[in-house]
């Protein structure tokens, strides 16, 4: 199977990162984390994104804050798809990593996700293996299957403790 | 090859797709091309992605503008990659569009793209086929070249007409 | 009397739900809650709306943050009135949801009140029933005195102690 | 059958408010149509919506822009529902109308509708008259089909133009 | 001396609404504080705004938060100079506060202060005072030189403790 | 009686301003126009606000755009009260105008109307004349009035020819 | 003399890059205008300013839209200053360019100007390389002097045309 | 060599402000600290800005919140670069105090950094200093090599502790 690369600007932005790492795990892809900033260590990002295809990856998940640029310049020296997950930062609510990582000019796409929105990454990257991996998919609708369960469940607690009927 | 499935919510946001669809067929990748509204056909919206794996499809792209639910609706019943596109409408400059895209809940991503970028939406279904599609990269690959060579182009040309080195 | 229905996007939406529940609770109005997500149980949300109307409901009130597209997916599957209430997460202040939940398309309208602002869409939904019911326009006028009486003892309270007439 | 006010606050605000009316139209509802300002006219403002109920209405759509009190006004002396249309003016793309309209505080609600959601507006008006109309009711639920057969038929025109599979 | 008005929406914001109190009380301008809701009590609002010129004052604060129509709805009915003071609430920072109280339509100005800006209300409103009144315009004068020379020191120390001119 | 000064921060926002000159004129009320730029010419802007009061003037008002310091700057200045006109420039849409010349720090207050709002700066100098001249009170009121029945009679206009009882 | 280098993002941006252009001839300021992207041509920019140093420059200016990285792009390569114009593109006027340029993280600064300010970036070079030249320091305070003048002559004529001391 | 100076609008911006004076302390350039208010103290600040460059500083660097006119008062008295940190206040996350410093209008730049982007705001000091001085630019680019580095080994233990090849 292909391999997911996560990769962050900072390692501050772990925590949030982490939620992606988990998600891979629970779907048993392979992955590999990196620390590598697009303004601080622009040589070593590039080196990474223009080899990813020829090292046996598939996606590349990228996590940064502020004025994000990591998603974009890892994505113009690949054609993998690359997701970018826009981190909040101490101001603007994440609105500016946001802007930073979803407005890209034609030609080079990042996939963008919610602000901080990591587990919907790994799961995005879990979906673009899944197109040719029948078993990947069949995981993917089990999963579904138990978040609907587990709103169903929510649902009938709620139901049953609130629900006036006079 | 699996399809790319290029819905729509309204025709009015044709125009706006039209730079998907060509960005496709410069990909010779088999597309579909759908009118379908979140919230004025929903059974059609709903039947068409809950079949779309089944029925060849690899990726789906969704445009839609204002309170622009359909990518997240037909995300929500399929687990293949969904793309959407924010859609400028008469007010607000595509802010609603792009954060009703693009902020989903936890467990159904959507892949989103810059405001009105049709065209990046198209290369990134692309990108997502040609994961396992050895071909298509180097169709992507070359484009970027090309890309980039006319961007070197023009650079020649204003070089030659601007710089001034007194 | 018309039932009003209480439908929440995640129940980790209640805190702010009980605001609804309490205001319906003292018009003695008779209401269901339930917990549907528009990603995660669609089929479910679909299904409780498209019947709605039959089932003896009145007024629907729903609550999602985010991409909140709730409101308007029970409201694409029901001519009753459907009130959002956009409902505050950890990033952007609520924004994405209002505006995810106000700026329907043409033809599917959702009443959208105040960001967190589950009381005035009980209130909405009340007064909507008591468009043809002159005992609950009663009783809400009534609310409104008892309102007013208590902003005229405040400023009693207030003028008395910080007056300053030199 | 109650009827509905349309109230504007200025008579530039006719083309937005236009939409309100051919809908009522459409639905054979009946309305009567003025223009009270909340800060020109406060007096008249005040006089009709506190005896709009007595008068046989049954739902007020107030729409205005920029700082705009109308909706919020009117609603502060009925407790009939009031619909407030955020119209866009020359600056702010209609983002000052639209969070002075549904920003209301507790206790005093405004049904809030998109941005120039004058067709909304009247759609929402005609929902809650149909809550105990099944008359109407129905004529709702044909519109709806209308508007989806509509679709249906764009989309297939879309389709047989556009659709390539290879 | 005419009289100042300082008028809250709602006695919870009092805590912000205090600024101006002691404001106005450190240049002995007599005042009055009011709790009056444009949306609650609305006839007290009109009543007293109505009457303020007739009653000795000579300039009305207003502090509000969320659709902050206070203001607005006090000027509408006197053509005494109002000042507004948008009050932070919690979602959206103030901004619909600010919008709701400074884009007001022509005819009807309200004279805004920053968001919570509440001692700068009432310094406005001395200065307004002072415009016929020498006294008080020295007085301000007296405070802007004793504020000036407050930062000077505070530079004083500054510069002393961290200069570095190696 | 005292003079206001209309001072603009470049020419090219001489379109805005005129505006509030117009309105001037109506009220009787003297006047001088200026273009002093915070930035260009700093020295005259400072020297004009220094002496303004000395000079007979009650009121200055100060339209800029972009980031608006003018009305800040010639608050610096003066103790006499300021009012602010965020003025519109090529983005933003004036909301860069509207943030630098209201969110003044504590002890230099600006009274700003809303974006291009001229014609209300104009009114607030007024009103602010007025508080102390009962005779442009007069005027002010009967202004109040005729913009009243214009009202009505666009009212008056708009009933007849749409309302529509059924 | 160092030279200054004018970069763009795509020649679509020479419209707003050529007000940068005519001020450095204005100063007789050395410079090289190229198009390099920091996504299409990401080699060539980092080529670029890798060497700019030694090439002999003293200030690189880069103009750029949308998820506008370049100006980041070719800071994270050189200690040299890096001036950032965000560019207007027809989605969100130009504050998503403002943000990508100007939230740079710690580290690695940028010089924002004003969005489309490519006047301003230029004379902000001109003022970086006259630090330590006195000659150029010289030209920009006679600029200014001219600059100064131009706004007192323009001064001169309102005056005369519009002030109205009665 | 030239000094910098480090100018604060009050010293409550002071925690801010003292990541410019580490950063200007590591590498070794003599600078001043000050606090002037462009509101509170503008004499001083004029006649600091005016002579700055006569007293031998070579950059000035100015933070501010809010309506953050500082640097840009200062810079219309100097032509030497005149670098903005725009200062995160009680409200709005540092938007307004962006906007107020960045936006300024053409012939007077500032160079602004992020919002409280104190030690780039030194950084960038530095860089302008360095243009002209060898050894100075050799020791931004030794830094540049160490926070590569450091985020280098930060990369190292993260793969190392979470990558994941099955």
């Amino acid at each position: 199977m292909k391999k997911v690369a996560v990769i962050m600007g900072s390692d501050s932005d772990f925590p949030i990162v982490e939620g992606a790492i988990s998600t891979l795990r629970d779907y048993c892809v392979p992955f590999e984390v990196h620390v590598f900033s697009a303004h601080r260590t622009p040589e070593q990002a590039k080196e990474f994104s223009s080899n990813a295809r020829d090292n046996g990856f598939g996606v590349i998940i990228a996590a940064a804050g502020k004025a994000a640029h990591l998603a974009g310049a890892l994505a113009a020296n690949t054609t993998l798809p690359v997701i970018g997950i826009p981190v909040k930062s101490s101001t603007l609510d994440g609105l500016d990593a946001l802007l930073s990582t979803v407005q890209m000019p034609s030609g080079i796409p990042v996939a963008t996700v919610a602000i901080d929105g990591a587990a919907n990454a790994a799961l995005l990257a879990v979906e673009i293996l899944a197109v040719t991996d029948a078993e990947l998919a069949e995981k993917l609708a089990t999963s579904r299957r138990k978040a609907s369960e587990k709103v169903l469940s929510k649902n009938y607690d709620i139901e049953n403790k609130y629900n006036c009927i006079i």
